[in-house]
């Protein structure tokens, strides 16, 4: 589906709520594309996303000024000799429906003294910023906000916490075109093929209906690579493709799934079993996820499951809660079990822990839990991802300080038959509910033998 | 074909060459990634290319360090903790041995204060550089630098003018993936479809095979919006799609091609006779593509032939040399007739006016040749485009001052007639051979009947 805009309402209705929790003026700014090899080839504008969240309109340079009684946009004046090679610039009248405010040129923008700005992510970005509050803004400083600038970080994360209708709406329609991609990249999957052209059909399939990338997709045989970017291999019979790819539509908002899938169209009977234990792990991670649960706990249901499958298939022998205890879903699954989503794919992360964390609790030393970009008490309308995996990641396996006490309880001759899974993450996008949760990316399939199914299907039509 | 990486050699003959050239040490940045929405999430890395040039990898937050009598570079230390995410970095002696020379920490790098250094882009790398250098460098001020920088900037310029052979590879490469590019554009393209379509399915056949694009793509039925990068419309019956998309090589070299085809398959007799004019334009510049002619001749030979070509239609009335000096070409064909090509698309453009313009040759301010990018006397193994248009553009076309004294020889009642011909662009990447020019882009269909033919067989493919 083409993707739609939010309807005006949506962002005055935002506007108004953040104006309740404001005691001073608050300026939002838009940021500036950036140059990629000289000053006309310039990277694919996308705005910052608290002036997404407020304004919904991608717009260079642009500042959005609110104040307890009013909000207003200020952008650039459209420029004829300009329009001349970018064609007609969205009008001031234009964008004032689009956004449901007023809109004046930049050159009137008034910044008073007291006026209060969350820290942009680039030098580009700050350096506009620190001219027009007159003092001095370190890109990417979010974390380290103080004071009142802390106070309007902290109303921005509790409006953008629970995902209104509108909200809502983009995710599910993230979600609809990653699933698009994720069904193409399992169609044109075969060996002998690289990577890449997984990659290029997946980003092909949203990018057809006016999607973008919502971070740089993972799509490797190198699943062990928690973020490998690089696609050049040529895929094998018997790799497993890992697969982290989602679309963001126009307006900003992300999808993030991933899935592992095998190169041949089947998996071999030692990858089927490790899935299924991942598989498993996300299970029970997704059957905590409901309001006034810990996120922690929703990660630490996936590593319990995840040791006991181990201990199934003899990878671990011992009790498996004392194994978890002693930390053995790390060595196979050293990161978190997921983290909010949103506007950003790690939703709000330029605030640091400040969005993830509620207050007063703070990251986990503990190697099993300090990955962990989220540890609140669930809301309804929160949106998260679910994403545990598996990983045999030599720099931790072969490493007596990381191994440590879990070395007698790893059975490495049994792990060595497991040679062929390096790496599998099963990810989806959720959707707390008033009850429950709503998986956004529950058409895409996961199930080994919808996996299989699907890919049988693909060579069908092929040949 | 995957793109292959260029030896080892090719560099220490850059660097050699280079050397040749200094009097004392020069400085040359990779840059960095920059971030998109937050930290975490960031734009794919393209290092500078003057560093690219004599490097040939991608490697951020590096420094090459040149000196009349070495070159070294100076990269970041791998870091362990940082591999567990993203894969082991290339080690040293990787990085030694491809880009045929000696790698060093950053932190060894020392500066001596006559060391030059030509500006980044943005702030990041222009601050990084400042740090290095300890003097301010405002970001894409390379038009303006004086002195020992203007000394390196011409030794870049006098290097990077002439393709060697491994460059001229790399642009071979970048043609052929563009060339793979516009064929599967051309095929998908129907009626009903979004232009988003062609643009995602063009980038998706070059990325299947490791490139990037070289540009934001232009794709759009809208063609007589020069620089059009909004691809959101549907594609009807009668409409013609302007294409400008190329593909870039991961060492960084760059293809620029421009295809206008019918929606329908077929062009309308209106689209097919102005198509022919611009065609024609743009055989009579190639035809000029020599060692020794002036560009802007060649750009002149193009607008001549398109305002004879606009007599013959019947939409300019008069003397057709009488119209060309009365600027007639300008008045459909408001840009030049191409650019240097090479690393950059608009190669060198980091430098202003410098690489594309002679010393002691500035821009024309007439309308017809203020926007030509380049007037160098050509040389052998120069690279570059010729790429003539015929656009209605409504804000030249409808305004008094634009039209100046050419109001009596513009049929507007013919003009009329011709209203299915929004924009046309034919674009093509050029060599300048010993005695004459190769087209680069030559395997990309351009004849009406050829694009037609092959409109006809991939709707056949597709029945």
């Amino acid at each position: 589906m083409w993707p739609t805009t939010s309807p005006p309402s949506a962002f005055i209705e935002r506007r108004r709520r953040l104006q309740a929790k404001l005691k001073g003026p608050a300026l939002f700014v838009s940021g500036f594309s950036r140059p990629r090899n000289f000053a006309g080839n310039r990277y694919p504008f996308r705005a910052e996303s608290h002036f997404l969240y407020l304004v919904g309109r991608t717009i260079e340079g642009a500042v959005l000024l609110v104040t307890p009684d009013q909000a207003l946009l200020y952008a650039p004046e459209p420029d004829p000799e300009e329009e001349l090679w970018t064609g007609a610039m969205p009008s001031f009248d234009e964008l004032s429906e689009a956004a449901g405010l007023s809109v004046r040129p930049l050159e009137e923008l008034e910044v008073a003294p007291d006026t209060v700005s969350l820290p942009a992510q680039d030098w580009d970005g700050a350096l506009f910023q620190s001219e027009l509050l007159g003092r001095d803004i370190d890109p990417g400083s979010g974390p380290e906000v103080e004071g009142a600038t802390a106070a309007l970080a902290d109303a921005m994360i509790e409006l953008r916490l629970q995902q209104d209708e509108a909200a809502i709406l983009q995710l599910r329609q993230a979600a609809w075109a990653t699933a698009a991609a994720h069904r193409a990249g399992l169609s044109v999957t075969r060996p002998g093929l690289r990577e890449a052209a997984v990659r290029a059909a997946m980003e092909s399939a949203f990018g057809e209906w006016g999607y973008a990338a919502s971070y740089n997709p993972i799509v490797t045989t190198r699943g062990e690579v928690l973020h490998a970017e690089r696609s050049d291999l040529v895929m094998r019979n018997g790799d497993l493709l890992l697969v982290d790819v989602g679309a963001e539509t126009p307006e900003g908002w992300a999808g993030d799934v991933t899935r592992t899938w095998p190169v041949s169209g089947v998996y071999s009977p030692t990858q089927r079993a490790v899935y299924e234990v991942v598989l498993s792990a996300q299970a029970a991670a997704l059957a905590c996820v409901r309001p006034a649960v810990r996120y922690l706990d929703v990660h630490r249901a996936a590593g319990r499951a995840m040791v006991s499958g181990l201990v199934d298939l003899g990878i671990l022998r011992g009790d498996p809660g004392e194994l978890f205890e002693l930390g053995a879903a790390a060595l196979f699954f050293p990161h978190g079990v997921g983290h909010l989503l949103g506007l950003d794919v790690h939703d709000m992360e330029d605030l640091g822990d400040r969005a993830g964390y509620a207050i007063g609790r703070e990251r986990a030393t503990r190697p099993s839990d300090r990955y962990l970009r989220l540890d609140r008490d669930l809301l309804p309308r929160m949106a998260l991802t679910i994403e545990p995996g598996f990983y045999q990641i030599r720099r931790l396996l072969d490493r007596p300080e990381e191994v440590g006490a879990l070395e007698p309880f790893l059975c490495r001759d049994v792990l060595e038959k497991f040679a062929d899974v390096r790496g599998i993450r099963i990810e989806d996008d959720v959707l707390v509910t008033e009850h429950g949760s709503e998986v956004l990316s529950a058409d895409i399939p996961k199930r080994v033998d919808d996996i299989e199914a699907l890919a049988r299907e693909a060579r069908q039509v092929a040949n």
